[in-house]
């Protein structure tokens, strides 16, 4: 294993370690073109294969239609938040945004510089815990969009169900539960992930936008944000980010020899239901999200006596495990789980939670 | 040599042989942390070093001033075009730019989103082969900035001093000629530069802006391109492309090593004068541009006899020549010789070229 870790970060995150591998072994001569991958022209030859095969094999694992637009860009979902009102805006005043936690916050907030944000349903009143039920959402029926984050990796709160937007376009910010599982792609009019969760290294941004929705932008727009622009240049109105996709295109197509999204799925439920389950049955670990709106790929939890907080990390820490910190607006520990922590680490995990109680419990 | 051939192209170009093969020695445990540098968290203390070495060796490579920002970002170039206007219009109602051929057009149209463009000065009308003299330029006095294109990548056409703008801020898009020699930053109030050129990989973008110009941003500036905001986060207000930051950071270091900007000046001014002079002497090749304004990273040339253009690409494929075909809008061919080409692929270029003539001339 080259002497590699228990690796939990939350993003930029772990990377299968036979993709990492494949890129080492041919990082000098990719492909017997006698030059890296990185050093090739993204309009050669070589490339282009790359840049089509990784929308061929997404669009298989995604089932992705026809009259989906997958486009391949920079700027990560920060930079989504700001194109999405530019792109979708049209004639409209206002979008509904869902406000689940960190990122649907962060969301609305940029949102807020380019159109009215009317704010459709809300989890601060119960501190993010639970979301309110969908027949309490307030939705307008001439909002642009309704945007909600499907999974919030702070927070660690997952929608196990896709909200109903009527005929307002649905967009997501699939950033860190893209590829974890099955997900009807006809549901959405847009979804947009950054790549360094569960698709790739930093620096990428995927986004699946409904051919309709390419007529609604804002001249106001940068081009290298423009989906229209990006669409008909087929990702490269702008040099993208070629190391990044090509990198994303080998995490494609493990996750095609893993046996594509519904292996997968069964692979993540399971690693968070051994995870979950540890930390309740523990009574010294504990989780404070409602059990059907928690996450499969961010598990924060902390200890019924936080003054072992520091222990449990350092002690952690000498046997492998590594970011494990919880994000600072939410303490304790926080477990990242993506497709590319493989299960023995999950379970090495709970061992380590299970001797750390056993010890100071 | 790993079986490597002589890559010659325009960008994503040549990363220096030395840092791809660091890169790949680490790439599966990076500074034994027991993980890739890809896989781990751009606020950990492992990742902040490299960002701050990164930023302290370029600091030091270009003797940045104290009083200016330096950014990672993302977007590359024409992501620039567009954050240049957002970030310093301020209350000014146009910019003057300098059209030197095809990439000072692309930032003018961009910039045309935003805010009246002046046309300070422009080489259209003799084919780009040489720029009006300074005295001959229309500057605006209450201009936002004067933005120009020190390298023209694809004209081969390149500013051997920097224009006198008085007291509006100058400007400048130096993707494909930053760190080819030393500059003096603080006649700029922005430098900007997509990364694939003299940097690194694509997907990285480098800002080099002064103190007092972060003050005049719009509200309509996505937050990832926001000057101001990204200086204060550090560049990571969104999570940074951070295996592209490392690996420019692995180039800064590589060119310490070669002895800074001065001694890689000198080994540019040789590369391009031999390559000139082969093109020159010979009656077989030509290029187009005036002398004093030929680029000395962006070499385009044509045969006498044009229909000799496919067999000069493909017989110096055959030797290992790579990605030498000109842009479609010049035509013939471009060999690009950045500071990662060797000066030694440049001399094997002028024996394949004398050895062709001889053959066909």
């Amino acid at each position: 294993m080259e002497n590699r870790v228990y690796n939990f970060s939350a993003g930029p995150a772990a990377i299968p370690h036979e993709v990492l591998q494949q890129a080492r072994d041919e990082l000098m001569n990719w492909q017997d073109v006698g030059a890296s991958v990185m050093e090739v022209s993204h309009r050669g030859k070589e490339f282009l294969a790359v840049a089509h095969d990784a929308e061929k094999d997404l669009r298989d694992l995604l089932k992705i239609p026809s009259n989906y637009k997958v486009l391949f860009l920079q700027g990560g979902a920060r930079g989504q938040f700001a194109a999405v009102p530019l792109n979708l805006k049209g004639d409209k005043k206002s979008a509904d945004y869902v406000n689940s936690g960190h990122w649907a916050q962060s969301a609305i907030k940029e949102a807020q510089r380019y159109m009215d944000v009317n704010i459709a349903a809300d989890g601060k009143s119960n501190g993010f815990s639970a979301m309110p039920s969908q027949d309490q959402w307030r939705l307008s029926k001439d909002a642009a969009y309704l945007h909600y984050t499907p999974n919030e990796t702070i927070g660690g709160l997952e929608f196990s169900f896709i909200p109903d937007s009527g005929d307002v376009p649905l967009v997501a910010d699939m950033s860190s539960n893209i590829l974890s599982g099955p997900v009807d792609v006809s549901k959405f009019g847009l979804i947009y992930a950054g790549a360094q969760k569960n698709i790739g290294p930093a620096g990428l941004t995927v986004v699946i936008v409904r051919d309709d929705l390419l007529d609604h932008g804002s001249l106001m727009c940068p081009a290298v944000l423009d989906y229209k622009l990006q669409a008909g240049n087929e990702s490269m109105y702008n040099t993208p980010p070629t190391f990044a996709w090509y990198l994303a295109g080998l995490v494609f197509k493990w996750l095609k020899k893993q046996g594509g999204l519904e292996a997968i799925n069964e692979i993540n439920g399971r690693k968070a239901s051994k995870l979950y389950g540890q930390i309740d049955g523990s009574g010294f670990y504990q989780n404070p999200v409602d059990a059907q709106w928690r996450s499969r790929m961010n598990i924060p939890f902390t200890l019924i006596k936080p003054e072992l907080d520091e222990k449990f990390l350092a002690e952690s820490e000498l046997e492998g495990f590594r970011y494990l910190k919880g994000h600072k607006a939410v303490g304790g520990m926080r477990a990242s789980i993506y497709n590319a922590v493989p299960e023995q680490h999950v379970d090495a995990l709970i061992d380590f939670m299970k001797e750390f109680e056993r010890r100071y419990g």
